[in-house]
Parts: C-alpha cells; sequence; structure tokens
C-alpha cells in the first residue's frame, strides 16, 4: 500500500495515500485495534456534518471565517451526507470518551477533501482549511461530540423508532377492532379466568405501546437540546459572541429538526442524562414488546397441543428437521431485540453514571447503544407488524372450544349465590370432569333456566361500567 | 400459643388467636416461607385500605353495599391509616405473584376487626363483614392490587422523593449562585482544562437535577391511573355500573391525590409499564445523583493530596484506626443507594416483561423495588444535603495554586497565535516544568504584556455567548 | 426517653441510656436517616462478633491482648451470636460505604456490654474496655467489615442457598425417574414438535441445577478467603506479628467453616470481586430458575383451556373473584426471586465496579444485595420444592391426548422417505385437520403397515445415540 | 441483479444469481430486515463450518453418508474457514431464535457450493448434495446453533479473552515488581490514609486479573460440552447409534480443543446457562477492569492539579481545542467495554431466563453478545497494555510530595500514644496548616526524636505479618 506522511504536534504519521483522513485519526487507528474497524456509527458521522456545516455559517455570519472556506466545508459536509465518504471514517466506538479522535476525523476529511474540491492534491501547495483552526473553529471535541450524538439519536427516534412503533400501534389497533366480537376465555396466573373479547386483549397491546409512545415523545425535548457552543468545559471559550444560539438554529435548519441550544453547557458536557432518559422509554417499549409478543406467540402455539386461539403467517419452512412446522419466528426476532434494549440500557446506565467533572467521558458507548436500540427497535416492530401481527387471524373453533368448557363462567353466579356455592359447583366439575351447569343443577344452587340466563360469556365482557 | 380454627373454600386452617387474620393470610404465611416476615411494605397495605374505604362507598352508593357495612369497612381502613394495625400484615413479597394473599389479609383483617367494632369477639355469631362478598365486593386481587401499587406509589414519589431531591437541587442552586465568581480550574478526561467558575460547575448539578425532576414528573400521569374497576380480567365483571370512574373519585377524595380510572383496565391488570416508566425516571436520578456525589467526594479530596477544592462537613470521625480522617461518608451513602436503584430498575424490567395474557404476576416485586428506590432516593437526597451539600464550602486558597499552575490557560492563545503554537507553548512548559508566560515570550510567540492582558482566567468564564 | 452522655473524637452525643451503643453509633443513626432503621444485616452483625472475637484471641496469643480482655470480648461475642443483643444494632445500610459506623456499633456494644459484665454501669468507672484500643486492636473497618460480609456470606451460601437448590434438585431428578416412561409431545418455539417423555424434560431441569450448583460451588475458594490483617490499607499496618494467618485460623474454628486469610490485602479491601463472582453464580442460578418454573406454570396451566400435562399442589384458594381456582403461586413467588436476584447481580456490578485507589466503599450495598438474593433463592427453592415441585403429577390422559394428536410424529419419516414428502404429508393433515396416517396413505407415500411400524412415539424418545 | 428461482416447502423465492444461499436464506433475508445486514458473527459460521464438517466424517463412519458426499461437504467447510465464503452469510442475529436460518444457510452454501465444486452450476442435473438430507443429516438447528455457539465461545474464549487478559495481568504484575521500593500515600474514601507502596497498590490489580482469569477458567468445562446430537428436542432422533460421542471427537479434533459431548442434550438446547456462566465471568473481568483503569487514570491526572503519582505514555494529541493535552484514552476505551460488558451481562440474562419447554430461542442474541464481550475484553486489555500499562512510570517526586505532607503517617503513634492523641495531634496540624511532628512535640504527647523513630513511612508498609 502506497502512504503519505502527515503530521500532527506529536509528530509524523504514515497515512495510506488513498485516504481523505490525516494524522490523528491514523493514530487513532492505530492505537485503538479494539472490535471490528469502523464501528463509530454513521448516524454519528452524519451528525457531525451537519454541525460542521451549521459551525461554518454561524462563524462565517459572525465575522470569524470567511465565506469561501464556510462554502468549502458546507460542500464537503453535503458530500459526507450523501453517503459518498462513507468509507473515510475508519474509527471505532472503544476510543477516546470523549470522541475527540472522530471529531478529528471528520476536520481532517473535511480538510482534505476540501483541498481537493480547490483542485489540488493532498499536501500540495497551503493548506485549503486548516482542520483545527478552520473546520474546528468555536468547538471543541467536548461539545460536538455530544451535539452530533443528539442530532443522531434525535433523528432516528423519530424517523426510524417512533414509525416504526407507531404502525405497529395501528395494526393492534385494528386488530382489536376486527376481534371485538370475539368472545374468549380470560387467563390470569396462566390459569382459566373469567372470559373477555380478542379485541379487548388486544386492546390492552394497543395501549401499552399508546403509553410507550408518550413516554418516548416526552423525552425528545431534552434531546432537542445541543451542547454545541460550550465548547472545552462549558463556558464556551474561544466562542464568538451569539454563536451557540445561532449554531443551533443553523443545525435545526439544515436538519428540519426543532433543535435548540442547551441552555446549560456545563450539564450537556458533563452529563448525558438526556440520553438515559430517552434510553428509559426506549427500554420501557421493550418491557411492553416482550409482553405483547409472548402473547402472540403463546396464543398462536399449537397446531395441535397448544393455545392456538389465533393463527399468525407462515413466512418461511419452520424447522429444518420437522416437516411442516411454523414457527412464531418474528416473535422471536422481536424479543431477541428486546433483551438486547434491556440490557443496552444498563451499559447506558453505567456509562451515564460515571461523568466526572467536566466531562461524560462515555459519550461513544451511549451513543452506539442508543442508536443501535432505535434502530433495532423501529426495525423489529417494522418487520413484526408486516411479517406477523397485520395477518393474525382468530381461530374460532378453538377460541370457542375453550370458551365453552371453561370452569371459570361460574364466576357469572357470584352476584347471585355467593362466592362460596359458586366455588363448590366449579370445584365439583372439576374433580368430575363435568359441566358447570350440571353440578349447578345437581347441588340444588341454581335451576337449569337461572344457569342458562345467568351463565353468557357475551354479558361477561360488557366492557367496564 | 392459642389458636382459633378459620375456613375457606379449600378447609380448615389454625390461627394466632390474637391475630384479626383468617384462613387465607395463615395459608399464605406457612406456604411461603421466603425472606424475612412482613416484607410485603406497608405501604401497600395502606394503599389497599384508601382501595377498600373508596370501593365500599361507591358500592353504597351505587346500592350494592349497606349504608351500615360500608361505614364498618370504612371504620377499620381508617383504623389501618394509623398505623394501629401494622402487626397483622405478615406476609412477604414473595407470595403470589398477583397479590392475591394480601389482599386477603385485607379483606380478613376488615372483616374480623368490623366484627370486634360491632362488639363481638371472632367467630362469635353471624358474621358482620363476609370478606369475600362484602369487603371484596365489585373487587379482585388483579385490580386491587395494582390500585394499591399506583397509590403508593403515587405517594411516596410526591411526598417524598420529589420533595428529596428538589431540597437538594435548591442547595446546588443556591451554592452555585454563591460560588459564582469563584474561578477555578476545569477537568475533562480527568486532566486540567480551561477555567470555569466553581458556581458554573455546580449549576451543572442543579440543572441534572432539574432535568431528573421534570422527568419523573413526566411520568405521575401514567402513574394516577388506576386499574379498579377492572376486577378478574379487565372487563369489570360483578362491578355496578359507574363503578370504576365513581371508585377512583373516593380515592381521590381520601387520598387527595389527583387519581383517575385508567382508560384502558386491560393493560393496567396485565401490564406495569407504568412503574418501568416511573423507574426508569428514579433511575435517572440515580445516575445523576452518582456522578454529582463522585464529583463531590473528589473535588474534597485530600485533605493534603487530593484535588482538595471544596471542603464538605465532618459529622463523625472518620477512621476506626486512623485519626483525624474526615470521609465523604454522604457521598458513600448516596452512591450506594444509586447502585440500588439502578440495579432496581434491571429487577422491574425483569418483571415487568413477563406478564402473560391477561395478568402480570410479578406485582408485589415490582412495587417492593420501586417502592424501596423511591423511599431511598429521597430519603438519601435529603441526608446528603443537609449532612453534606449545604456545608460545602470553596476552599480558595487551593482553587487559586490549581489555576495559577495551570498549562490549559494556553487556550486562551488559541485565537490570537493560532493551535499549532499554542500547544508548542504548553508543551514546552510541561517539558521544562516552568510557567506558560516563561516558555511563550521565550519562545517568541507572544510579548509579556501580550501574555497578561491575553491569558486572564476570568476572561475565560464568561459565560455562553 | 432518658441518655446519657458519650464522647468520641470529635465531642459528645446523647445516647439512650438504655442502649450498649456509643457516640459514634448514635452519630451515625442520626446522620443516616435513609430507609428503615436497622437495615445493616444482623448476619454481618455476627460475622463481626465471630472476627471480633477471633482478634481477641490472635492479639492475646500474640502478646497483644490480656486474657482478661479476651475474654471480655469473647463473652460479649458468643452472647451477640445467641441473638440477645439483635436490638443494640440499629444502623442502616445505607452509611459510610467502608462500613465503618458498623464496625464502631460492634465496638462500642461489645466494650459497654463487658462493662456491665465486670459489674459495672456504663459510664462508671474505668472503660472495662476501650472500644478502639482494644476491640478494635490490629483491625481497621477496611478489613473487618469485608471479613464480615465473607463470614455472612460464606455461611448463606452454605447453609441456606446450597441446601435449598440441592433439595430441590434431588425432587427433579426423582421426578425425573419417576416419569421416565411417560412419552409425551415436545415444544420448541412454543410449537409442537417431536416427542420425548416427561422424564426427560425433568432431567434438562435438573441438569440445570447441578450446573448452578457446581457454578457456586466454584465461586466459594474465593469467598473463603479473608481481608482480615490487612488493616487500613492492607499493608496490616500495627498488627503484631503473624497475626493474618492466625486470626483466620481462629475464625475458621469458631464458625467451623474453611476460612483462610487472603493472600493479597490490598485487593481485598479495595476490590469485593469475591462477591462479584458469587453473585454471578446466584444470578445464574436465577436464570435457571425462572426458566424451570416458567416451564411448569405452562405445563400445569388449565384446568381445561391451557396446556395441562401436569398437575401441581392447589395450597390455597387461587382467586378472590374466580372461585375454584388453583394457581401457580410458587412458581410466581419462585420467578419473583429470580427477577429480584436479576436486579441485585446489577446492583453488585455497580458498586464492585467503583472502588477507588485503596478501598472499595460500596461494601454494604454490596454486602446487602448478596445475602439477600442468597437467602431468598435458598427459601424459595425450598417452598418451591415442598410446596409444589414435590407434588407434581402427570396427567397422563391429557399427555396422551397431546401425544396422539401431533403431527409431528412424521419427523419419523424423514429417513425414511426424505424431509420433503414428510413435509407435504404434515402439511396436508394441517390443512384438512386429518391424522397423518390418512394423508399419508393418500399421498402413497408409505402404506398403511409401514405407517404404523414407522411411526412410534416410543421410539423415538429412545435417548442418545 | 439477475435472479435464479429456488424452492423450499412453502414455494419459489428469487435468489440473486451470483449468491451461493437459497430459497430459505433469501426468505429470511427479506423477513427479517432489522438493523445492518449481516449481522450474525463469523465465528458462529465458522463453528458451524466445523461441525458440518464433524457431522459428515460421523455420518460417513457410520454408514449414513457415502465418503464422495463426506468430502464434498468437508472441502467446502474448509473453504468457509479461510473466509473465502465470507459474504455468502447475509442473515442478521434477529432473526429465528433457533438460529434455524443460519443453519438453512450454511445447508443451502454448502450444498450450492459443492455442486459448484463438481464441475455444474447452480441449478443444473441432479443435486450433488441436498441441503436437508445429506449436510444437514443427523442434525438440526436446535443443536447445531448450540454446538456453533460454543465452538465459537470456547474459541474466541481461549484465543482473544485469556490471552489479552494474562498478557495486561502480566505487565502489572511486573509493574508491582518495579514499583515495589516507592513508599506513596494510601488513599481510602478518596482521602488521604497510610502509606503503601506502588508496588503493592499494583499488586492489588494483578490479583483482581487473577481470580478473574480464574473464574472464566472456570466456566469452560461447561462450555466444552456441545449439544450435537440431540436434534430437535434432545431425544437424538434420526441420528445414527454412536453419533453425538463421536461427532464431539470430530470437532475436537478439527478444532484442537477439548470439546465433548453434552450429557444432559434437553439442558443443552432448552438453556444456555453455560452462556450465562461464562458471560458471568467476563462480567466479573469488566468490573475488575473497570476499577483497575479508573484508579490508573486518577493516578495520572494531572499534569498539575491532580493526582499525578504516575505517568502514562501520550499516545496522540489530547484536545482538539486545548494544545499540550495529554488524555486517558486507553482508559477511557477501556471503561467504555467495561460498560459494554456489564450491559450485555443483562442481555444475556434476559434471553437465557426466558427459555421454554425444550428449547430456548434467544440463541443468537445470547451468542453475539456473549462473542462481543469476549473479543471486546481481549482486544482492550491489549490495547490498554500494550499502549499505556507497559509505559506506566512512577513519578516520584510528586509521590514523595505528597508522602511526605500527609497527616495519615499519625497512625504510626497509635501503639505508642493510642488512638486518642494521635488523633488529636493530625486534627492540630490539619487545623492549623503545620506539620504532625511539630504538633505533636507542642502538645507533648511525643519528643522529636520519639517522632523521627516512630514515624517512618517506609516502615509503615512492611508486608503482611
Amino acid at each position: 500500500m502506497e502512504y503519505r506522511i502527515e503530521k500532527d504536534t506529536i509528530g509524523e504519521v504514515k497515512v495510506p495515500a488513498d485516504k481523505l483522513w490525516g494524522a490523528q485519526t491514523e493514530r487513532s487507528r492505530n492505537n485503538f485495534k479494539i472490535g471490528p474497524a469502523a464501528s463509530m456509527p454513521l448516524e454519528i458521522i452524519y451528525g457531525f456534518a451537519y454541525l460542521k456545516k451549521a459551525a461554518a455559517y454561524t462563524n462565517c455570519e459572525l465575522g470569524a471565517l470567511p465565506v469561501e472556506k464556510r462554502d468549502y466545508i458546507a460542500q464537503v459536509c453535503d458530500e459526507i451526507l450523501t453517503g459518498k465518504h462513507d468509507d473515510q471514517f475508519p474509527l471505532v466506538i472503544w476510543q477516546t470518551g470523549s470522541g475527540t479522535q472522530s471529531n478529528m476525523n471528520l476536520n481532517e476529511v473535511i480538510a482534505h477533501r476540501a483541498h481537493q474540491l480547490a483542485g489540488k492534491t493532498i499536501g500540495e501547495g497551503d493548506k485549503t482549511l486548516s482542520p483545527n483552526d478552520d473546520v474546528n473553529k468555536s468547538q471543541s471535541s467536548n461539545d460536538t461530540f455530544p451535539t452530533g450524538m443528539h442530532i443522531a439519536a434525535y433523528k432516528k427516534i423519530t424517523q426510524t423508532t417512533l414509525p416504526g412503533v407507531k404502525k405497529l400501534r395501528d395494526t393492534l389497533k385494528k386488530k382489536s377492532e376486527e376481534f371485538k366480537e370475539v368472545v374468549k376465555i380470560g387467563r390470569t396466573h396462566f390459569m382459566d379466568a373469567t372470559p373477555l373479547t380478542l379485541g379487548q386483549e388486544f386492546s390492552g397491546y394497543a395501549a401499552q405501546l399508546d403509553y410507550g409512545i408518550k413516554a418516548l415523545e416526552n423525552t425528545l425535548p431534552h434531546l432537542s437540546e445541543l451542547a454545541l457552543g460550550g465548547t472545552a468545559v462549558g463556558t464556551g471559550l474561544n466562542t464568538p459572541k451569539g454563536y451557540s444560539k445561532r449554531v443551533a438554529e443553523f443545525i435545526a435548519k439544515f436538519t428540519e429538526l426543532p433543535f435548540t441550544s442547551a441552555p446549560n453547557k456545563f450539564e450537556a458536557l458533563a452529563a448525558h442524562d438526556a440520553f438515559v432518559e430517552t434510553h428509559g422509554a426506549l427500554k420501557q417499549l421493550a418491557v411492553s414488546l416482550n409482553k405483547i409478543g409472548n402473547d402472540i406467540r403463546m396464543l398462536a402455539s399449537g397446531p395441535r397441543s397448544g393455545i392456538g386461539e389465533i393463527t399468525i403467517p407462515a413466512n418461511e419452512p419452520g424447522s429444518s428437521i420437522m416437516p411442516g412446522k411454523v414457527n412464531p419466528t418474528q416473535v422471536e426476532a422481536l424479543t431477541m431485540v428486546c433483551a438486547q434494549v434491556i440490557g443496552n440500557d444498563v451499559a447506558l446506565s453505567v456509562g451515564g453514571m460515571q461523568g466526572q467533572f467536566e466531562l461524560n467521558v462515555f459519550k461513544p458507548v451511549m451513543a452506539a447503544n442508543l442508536l443501535q436500540s432505535a434502530q433495532l427497535l423501529g426495525d423489529a416492530c417494522l418487520s413484526f407488524n408486516d411479517n406477523c401481527a397485520a395477518g393474525i387471524e382468530a381461530n374460532t373453533p378453538r377460541i370457542n372450544e375453550h370458551l365453552n368448557n371453561s370452569l371459570m363462567l361460574v364466576t357469572a353466579l357470584n352476584t347471585k349465590i355467593g362466592y362460596y356455592k359458586a366455588a363448590e359447583i366449579a370445584n365439583e366439575a372439576h374433580k368430575n370432569g363435568t359441566t358447570l351447569k350440571e353440578e349447578a343443577v345437581k347441588l340444588g344452587h341454581v335451576t337449569a333456566e337461572q344457569f342458562d340466563e345467568w351463565v353468557q360469556p357475551k354479558d361477561m365482557v360488557g366492557g367496564l361500567k
């Protein structure tokens, strides 16, 4: 491979000749060989592209950067946002905890690429842009990385997670309407209980997601606050007057999202509670989805020796050894995602709790975990929705068989003959393998006519009064 | 010990003669010898007392219970709320996952105590109240226990947690004002960085708690929704018309808290996402408090070989072997509480994700963990506030020594002479153990006069522009 | 209340006159009002009693303490171990993170009680024992508290946890033998699969516990190592020559457990990885038990609309509203314990990872969580064993119904006619609601005789070859 | 793109013409668009390659597969192990929870590639190998995926994690020797305490890793047990006699690792406690490494306003805004890895606890998390070792300054003049900003000569007696 020589404040470094990055990126690549290369999420790189461009515009507007330099920076940032330079960001999550090296990766790539755009080859002639003095002007890793994190997370939550969860919620609501007349046995403690409708059951799932969506949306205001302008320790040292407010406005404009400048920059650098907060809501969604997924898996179990009250689409051959088997694979993918999100939540807590003084240095791990959770939940909801939930059907024969066999219909008699006599009837029927009606009449607690009048499953699900 | 014989639907049980509980409580006591006795939090018992009274009032108003019975129930509930019967609730957290047995414990104690209030001894004559048909009327464990959980949690959060956190937040804000002129060295990566004021540092702590309080308050609406009226599976079977709305109003009235009836009772029985949501915010507070506590511990470290920039009150002899040592004990208690809360959050997730069909049967463990976290955080904030935070003083001599020695003041020169020359000055001073000024002049990058004019710590903290 | 005046190095304190504790305990009681009083586990107090006695014997043997003082100390420690002074330890978990104040609580109680044993009232005449110079001789909180933790934990694991888990394992093994001829449908993905015996299913549960027991036992050597002799920072300052080895021998003698002196005292004070290690094994058991409990809950589900392949004992009336319902309450208690243990594991990690320099100051929270997990797991296994597992019966009619209906028996044909033809048979039977045999013959893939010969459930479970 | 048509039991699928996979892989690719493509770890694919080859050898040896087919399978597996077909495995972690689709991906790729090796193009003429009947012979996803997981994990732990941790442990041990004469101030509660040597401090770190290595090695026997031979539900249906033992022997031979056949195949399919167990030990290492990393970060803090008792290598420019700053970046990477591993542990617990009946369907998420943790810990230890730990130097001037200033040396006087007088000396010196000696003499507790004789830091670290 061919190399060129790059320099930084501590000396020379050999960089692959065909790459746009410089000395500091190359040092990081060599010093942090931890896990697969380029694990730093591209979403964060793109977040940086927005903010570098916004910083250039703000610096220019405030008289700190010439228009020509602004335009070079903006042009490269726009290129980055098309995905054209994705292979220029080789660094890993497991680097400096402030993300300094990814900030420098951006600074170096932008400066070198601008040089190319200016018609020169890298290293030739005077620098078009200085990575530190121009591209990083009025910035520090300490405020840029959290800004990039917030941009990436806000976009991911609003453009992937929420749409995915809402689509599934809508389907569950639709199913709840569709199944509103389907009376079925309820189950508590995994034991037969009094009846409800399948629609009511699904309305509970939809309600869970409604709450989860609300909880997630509650966290967006904190997430929309950007650290940029705090520079190294939150004081805004070396930024022009008016910078932090204006740069947030430019970011809002470029992203078309309602970002604002964080009112307290010290908090914004030293803590990432906004991420802890948002991921807490993602974790709540994981908890909800695990419950929903599990129920659907169990309701669809069988085909002959399970619960079998619903059917789900058969998307693939189920077993490599057992022919004809159709498995709840979408549920499995979904609940595995839930396990991951619940674990990621702890990683975020452990990172978030360990900030020290003016800086939290668990930024990359916190960012990567939140982005992963947000992506997986959004994708998994969509996949589960399209390939499973949307195709759920009630298996009415099975539902009726369960309903009519149930001993728990006896509860309808509680208000007529009291709890103890009702229990006696159920216990006798259970012991003898008979029907409730048989035993009710035999015990003399009700007449057959009374039984038929009083024990009506459809009257037992009548909605909340 | 003397015993009396009690009966339930499956037979006879010997109960200690002097206890108000009955057969089902006694069975549970014998069947679940797991951990220390009576671990079911009293807050939940009191939550039940509110709801049993409210149910009696509602049943009576709706024609389902005579005034006399209502008044007996209400009278016993009021007694329970005074703490008078605390020793009548011997059950543990680790029982039926719906809390059925604690519900029965309440039903039995209320019925027996009412019998005493009616002037009879337990077992004598006709029952004054039936535990199931009167005290539990229009109820199920499945809707009462979550209602009791929500009442207990809402009270605890609003009456213990939030006041504690807010008091600490106020103190930190006050300290932030008090220290607003104290310029000090900043630290990032635990390394010397550019200056800020001690007040700014504390403003970051206060901001963290502001966000945490906001996040916790965001969860209260979901927590204020009560399951009561759902009965066994959420359909409201065996409740009189209008019951669920009315019973929530009575609970709101008796507790003087804004409880409402949950719009979807299926969700309210089968999932406890409201608890997951609220505890998520408690966990966020734990993450914040751990950071704050750690910073204060480190800022106060010494007395001679640490950071030593603040002093904290000496509340006790610090060491049993090292005389004269004063330790950050309140920080230690606080951060241990944070560790517990972060762990409890996982316990709640694990419980919350495992609901099945119409019922989540991890209710007691979820309730106990949330109540513990809420109590500990409130108490620990108060203890930390009163015994530590309120007494924090700036150690100005030490602060100034650190500030004036610092190499990071060189950053002020970045905008004057560029990053690379500034770095050169700092590197030389570091290598030679000299001052920045000495090296700056020696290298010829600035004159002595320029240095004095440009490198002014107090100009480097000027707030965000 | 009456008070007496006690003094320590920072001044005077009023102590309740009837209590044996002194100034430092009282200060802690007042300064740490966090959660319920006296939450510091008694097991740790008892651990301290063993070690204080052992230290006295060692000090005496090595010429550092008179026999008379040794005997006073030993006598009080023996009294403490009978439980007689349980109400003299009012402190909470949430105190100094080294447990200093509980160490002083012991020192004070022992000194004061010795004074009483010497025939004097507290405060009268010369001190019989000095809390610091005699009772705490050759010790520091920093090495006593971890020693007390290890003693308490080792005892709890070996005397409560392991016996409980082993009893359950033995029962599951016994059941596995008992059910070894009961051929039943297997289930994978919660879907019908090829058959196995109920005994094989239970053998898997027993194997899980076998591994868990092994894993837990693997952690005992590390747990048996005691910090005592390290004093303040691990160097053993102020201990007589030979002390640390000898004191461990005395502790081993008094507890009748194989304790040894930790080879590296710096690790033993600054880290509690032994606790992290042991609790990791407890968490593994929780993971196993949750799986086992869930399976049993699901196998016992019904009575009419669930899986219903086993029956479990009916220990209590199951529902306060649904008569005749019998719930898997022991499973629910057990799985709630599992949720707690999985949460506690995170609390221990968070505490364990935050040691600083020569001391970890999350000792009490780590100790309390491990002791709780160890107790709950042991108790819950016992409770689940006695009240549930031991009474499990196979529900043979239901098992046979499921087995004979199953489409998955077709797998037996894979090796005869190939996977694709077998799948075709199963798919047809599923579609038409018919039997495998019918479709197999109709499709011409096998004759009726071949089917009967080849598809024999009992031949499909023949053990591993 | 060009496509060819592939078929499986439920119909036709279009597959990219240049790919070796078939219908089931393509279905999975389309049905599970969750997160980035091809996230299923290659280590598991390679694990499968070993086991498919071993199964072919065993089947052949036992008369169930012709030599020619065996050799085709083996040849493709060998190719896969060279990395040549890495782009043929496009599936994601978030698929069927049994990993069925990755098993089929292997079966299809092996069959198609064998067809190419036989000189034909895919789809041309008779199949060289049937994916199900030949490549998957005597196997099921349910036993192959866990086998692949175990092979991958065992290799990763023994070839990446353990070597990395051991290298770091060795360096810390070496440093401990190197620093054995360097007497320094100890710190407990982050406060100055009695002295120890820097070597002793490092010996504690080495001891932590020693314990962690031991704990991890304790888990290897369970991890070495393979599920293969259990097929669908653990009974070994459709395997030739002697298969499971023999196939494990072949795997051991091909991998040169001591794999054996799991004694209980029901446990091996339905639970992945071996993974929970191994990851528990990885988590313990993360807890240890976080402590060690933090200590080193704090010891190296400064350069002028921190602890500064050691220096660490400067590997890169530390700050994009603060020139001359050198940060503990390797510590930051290491502790971020620790946060991830602690989070992953919860993901594994959540997956492990949710097995149902004969199968745990959280296999891929459990496998991926363990492999990530094992890789990251091994890599991070190596990176931290080479780029940081190996270059740690004692900063002796600073160490001596701290030591000589310390008030805690007074502890040496405890055994001479008693705890209370010693405390008085320290308190006076602290109050007056004087030296211990000055105050000791002034208070008349010792003479100057006695002080000099008795208070000797180097006598206070003399090892454990």
